[in-house]
């Protein structure tokens, strides 16, 4: 064919294409009219008025905007404090406080367990200190403080009551939200320490103390983004994130505290992804439902029956291809849940799926939410959407779904329950696996990765990468100092009542832990005198079968990889075996659950880990299990040095494994990855085929080289 | 102050601003409730049915979405052919045909007037042949072409019809779009070339012509945009736009054409600010007003009624201090348009406040049309907003206050009488410069131009700038060989008739430079024929005194300005003289009128001179005068070299003047322009304080070389 031909051709193809309707949990009609809204029994209600729909407050945005608060952190102390005062300075109008992993997992930055993470996916916290110099210079009282903060809640929370009563300001003058949702973290976000009962003891022992000590702090906040993130619909996003909510109601119930207690002290944390109508709606519908459950749990006052929420735009729908499209799903993301009447709101950065986010991408990710309050003139009109055919009748239609959902997880007799069954894990993966199958298949469009990909490409925007090393060198002296200067006795005694404590089922956990925080203990002896009495959680990878392959059924190219698999497995006279695992702290799962799930599909023999593995666990059991490829999957930024504490690993039980790694990986890294012997890396939005036919190629060369060596030795 | 002190108090400053309501032309309520509903007779109606609120077609986007056009075009016909190609193949569903200034206003790119202009802001054509190139292997009778052409659009649209013609595409086969809307030419855009009446005459031969052979193409394309783009409100683009469309109608029904018949042939084109819910609601209203317009006008079949349209999100939003932030601003006004139910989008690339979009940058402006249609889902609904209490009522709002204003149009006399009396572009320069005294004021804030401005700056994007110089040369040539080949006679007898068709009022002047071009006349030869019956029409700039001091009230740094105004004055014993100019044919006064405002209200005597002045005459006049300062304005690509034409001039008659240049300057010719001569230039955004101290100090230098020589030759 001509060139000119060709060009006539992809004219022809191109011309016009009709989007697809999208298929979505709820579905949408094409026309609404005021038929619609028949029978909406909350169509009258106003705003800061039961059942809230059209939100929380009577004034909304025409009185105070939302708050723009960005979560950030890095780092050492002293670099996330410049950050958050420079923030202030130009527009941020709260904080909220990434905390590194090992933190989040209550490992100080000398633990062994922390080697390679420390300072890089948040802040580095071991002590007292380092929260004083977190904060330096923010008026404590006068900053609202948001701090994610759930499986080592109890020594980060205290450390920073701790340090404002040092610096004279009272718990009870602080504000802000910690997060403190664990249950969420057992579903999806995994950085959960204990088994989920104590876990909820701690929980409950946080918002008691709050309650009494720091009444304008919010003690819980209930989480919906990390099931979005992990790939649930808006209806289980909802469902789950009610059912979690109730069940802290009850919990707190049983101890005493009045529903209206708990509720108030209580806010929501949404994610807002690209389906905008939906997601608008989803945030109405959330209102709505919260106001009748917390009424049904027994909250009487319309302040506990309100709901306040903070959302975050979503980090999965951001493309590693094409960088700067992230700015625009990002804005129309912002758009959803300033048009949903969200409460305060984090915009992503659009090189978050490649790195950290650079100063100058922050800068374009907070000017996003400034232009909308005050260029776009959207605070001007409260809850705009209120009386459309579509918006009214789309609240109703969620609202719906999602009390029927929450009436099955009651069937299956409540949250902890189908948590513990792993029903509510399977529903997530399937909706995960589901959806990136209609990706790769082309059934959902993402512009720029799996259509649209002509046009030039965006330059790779500049990474930033914190130096881990040197933050883990300086903490370690920073540690090491704290340890000299402070009454052991005094430390010793403090961790043993916490220990007691946690054992015998009495007194505050959190009152506790300030004592030791007081003392000078670190976050890791605290979590330690905790780890005496209770065991870390193990959370295992499980990803299904048939559910990847079902949506790419009629797909060309996935088939062709298929074939490629059962080609290589008729050689081997076995299924090619394959490791998926993550390494060290970081738990997010959903890109290795998926990437497993179809290469079971695919005809792989998959072998997985369990979460928080260290790489000489990993070489080990590789070796043992005889796996032909390692898959590992990176999300936080330590890719380099697991990676390279891996390939060690590997070496010095001399197996010749190739590894390939997944995940955000900068573009600056390859180099160094393939110096350390990487044999490949995919980045998000790789399709599943690619990584199949990959996986063949490297076993097929593995395989190779064996029958190479047999026949040298038949040769000699 | 210490340094801890004064961050701390830039903290305090800086916490929670509140986003000030914006001052409207459609005051917003804070609150709307079913009540708002009440009365509004437009509420019933479906999508496709008069009045048309809904969307001029049933189905809308769920079963077509809008078109995505951009507008597109620059230096010869082969480049801007490959790079309509190329967006073709990339997801593009329609052509937009940017042409070059000299074209627009009929000069051959041999023409002395167009020496600087080849090829810059758009491409450039100069016969058949020319327009050949530019659609070669484009299948003209299935990609629908839009082109921008008033002033010169005979010869331009003749070409492309002799063109497709010649290709064996007959004229009933095209489909496509021309503006030919020469009203708003003399109220704004400036690119007309005859006076309102031998220009309504040739508007109206083609839409005749169109409407006989090309019964496809719509013959006219009422724009409201470049209202928007001068400074209007949305109540008075509308009102502007439906007054000029009425005209029409009734001009050609003159000539025997039912209104059924021109409102068939007819669409709209309306600019889409930041201002979202009126953005919307505006576009709703549209449509609800033109039916009734229309009805009144004599149509009657719903086709004829429902108003279509073509949509660009504003360039005037677009901030030249941090681009990239514009990505978010047009983002926000497609999603305004794509609610408003536009047919078609152009999206402006982010760097278009600097130069020319990239390559690169225009593909992020389509990406964005391309993920609202394919991953935010809004293609799914009809209407959304349908319902909205807000939005109904703000739709019926704009539609009483527009229908109100064209009453005020009809007292003065209808359309054309207003444009001769000065009225309309008194209205439009009046809201133009009260916005821009609230923008320096601060009492509407610009994200990073005069708020927010820290934070990391963008990297300077890579303008993209076609080499004029080349191109001028290459049409030169075509020129040259294509005057060789043709038959003279021919030629000559064919530009014979043309001239004598304007002349007696007889034939159709379409028709007759069809056979022009076919003989291979030039854009230029055309155009000279009507000149030799009517004049080049002028026009001049006209600032208001008093309009823009009135926003500066209380602004400090304004006062402070106007005093060293003063003092200047009192030093010259007569107020500083400066001449504000544009230079050759870029007609896009609203940036000098503004200025020029300003300059009056600080105490300046201006001296403004008429539009499409070359740069020998500026410097004429500028002696003439005894100008202080010469401030040219700049917008169309062209400024390093007539900039340096004109400093060539000035050097030439020995004026010792300094000049200093306003508009889209790109960051990379500050070298150039700096080594011309040029004393400073100012981006779009800079406060007008800016320039009028730039200015004194620029004139002060000038009176005390002045008194300096004086003194000289004192001491000799």
């Amino acid at each position: 064919m001509s060139t000119a031909l060709k060009r006539e051709a992809a004219l022809r193809l191109n011309y016009r294409p009709r989007p697809r309707p999208r298929r979505r949990a709820v579905p949408l009609k094409t026309l609404y009219t005021a038929s619609d809204l028949a029978g909406l029994a909350h169509l009258d209600s106003m705003p800061g008025t039961a059942p809230f729909v059209r939100g929380p407050y009577p004034s909304m945005y025409t009185a105070k905007p939302w708050t723009i608060r960005q979560y950030a952190g890095y780092a050492e102390a002293a670099d996330s404090n410049l950050a958050f005062r420079t923030a202030l300075e130009e527009g941020a109008q709260g904080l909220s406080v990434a905390f590194d992993l090992p933190t989040q997992r209550g490992y100080d930055s000398d633990d062994p367990c922390a080697s390679a993470e420390v300072g890089l996916a948040g802040v580095a916290i071991d002590t007292v200190d380092d929260m004083a110099r977190l904060f330096a210079g923010i008026a404590l009282d006068r900053t609202s403080v948001s701090m994610t903060m759930n499986g080592a809640v109890l020594p980060v929370l205290a450390a920073f009551i701790v340090a404002a009563e040092e610096r004279g300001v009272d718990a009870a003058r602080l504000t802000g939200t910690i997060q403190n949702d664990i249950l969420k973290e057992f579903i999806v976000r995994n950085t959960c320490i204990f088994a989920p009962e104590p876990s909820l003891r701690i929980a409950a022992d946080v918002v008691d103390y709050l309650a009494r000590y720091a009444p304008r702090f919010n003690a819980l906040s209930v989480c919906g983004y990390h099931f979005q993130e992990a790939g649930a619909d808006p209806v289980l996003e909802l469902a789950l994130t009610m059912a979690n909510a109730r069940t802290y109601v009850e919990t707190l119930g049983q101890r005493g505290m009045s529903a209206d207690d708990v509720c108030q002290r209580m806010s929501f944390f949404f994610g807002v992804g690209t389906d905008f109508y939906v997601e608008v709606a989803k945030l109405r519908a959330a209102r709505l439902i919260w106001s009748e459950l917390a009424a049904r749990c027994g909250a009487t006052s319309d302040n506990a029956r309100a709901l306040r929420m903070h959302c975050q735009t979503s980090g999965w729908s951001l493309t590693a291809h094409k960088p700067s499209n992230n700015v625009v799903r990002t804005a129309v993301e912002a758009m959803a849940a300033v048009f949903g009447g969200t409460q305060s709101l984090h915009t992503n950065a659009f090189d978050e799926a490649l790195a950290l986010p650079s100063a100058s991408s922050s800068r374009v990710a907070r000017d996003t939410q400034l232009m909308l309050q005050h260029e776009m003139g959207l605070c001007d009109v409260i809850d705009p959407w209120a009386g459309s055919y579509m918006m009214e009748a789309l609240t109703a239609d969620i609202a719906a779904r999602v009390r029927s959902l929450i009436g099955e997880i009651d069937a299956r007799g409540g949250v902890v329950q189908a948590i513990r069954s792993g029903w509510i894990r399977a529903r997530i993966h399937e909706s995960a696996v589901t959806l990136q199958g209609e990706i790769d298949s082309g059934q959902r469009v993402v512009v720029g990765v799996n259509a649209f990909v002509h046009g030039d490409a965006d330059d790779a925007p500049a990474c930033f990468q914190p130096d881990g090393n040197q933050v883990r060198a300086h903490q370690i002296r920073r540690i090491a100092e704290v340890k000299l200067r402070r009454d052991a006795q005094l430390v010793a005694h403090a961790l043993g009542a916490l220990e007691t404590a946690a054992r015998d089922g009495t007194g505050n956990l959190l009152a506790l832990t300030m004592r030791c925080m007081r003392a000078r203990a670190t976050v890791g002896e605290c979590t330690r005198a905790l780890e005496a009495v209770w065991a870390r959680h193990a959370i295992g990878l499980h990803p299904s079968a048939g559910i990847y392959e079902a949506t790419l059924a009629s797909d060309a190219m996935w088939k062709a990889a298929c074939e490629q698999v059962e080609k290589l497995a008729s050689t081997l006279r076995r299924k090619p075996r394959v490791m998926i695992t993550k390494l060290g702290q970081d738990g997010h799962d959903r890109g290795a659950q998926a990437v497993a799930a179809a290469l079971i599909d695919a005809g792989f023999d998959v072998v997985s880990n369990e979460l928080f593995i260290a790489p000489a666990e990993v070489a080990r059991r590789a070796l043992a299990s005889e796996v032909d490829v390692i898959g590992v999957s990176l999300l936080a930024g330590a890719h380099v040095e697991l990676t390279s504490q891996l390939m060690h690993e590997l070496l010095a039980c001399r197996a010749a494994i190739p590894v390939v790694l997944g995940g955000n990986v900068q573009a600056d890294s390859a180099g160094v990855l393939k110096a350390l012997g990487v044999a490949d890396f995919f980045l998000p939005g790789t399709r599943m085929h690619e990584i199949v036919l990959r996986m063949v190629q490297l076993a097929t060369q593995v395989a190779d080289r064996a029958t190479g060596e047999i026949d040298d030795r038949t040769l000699a």
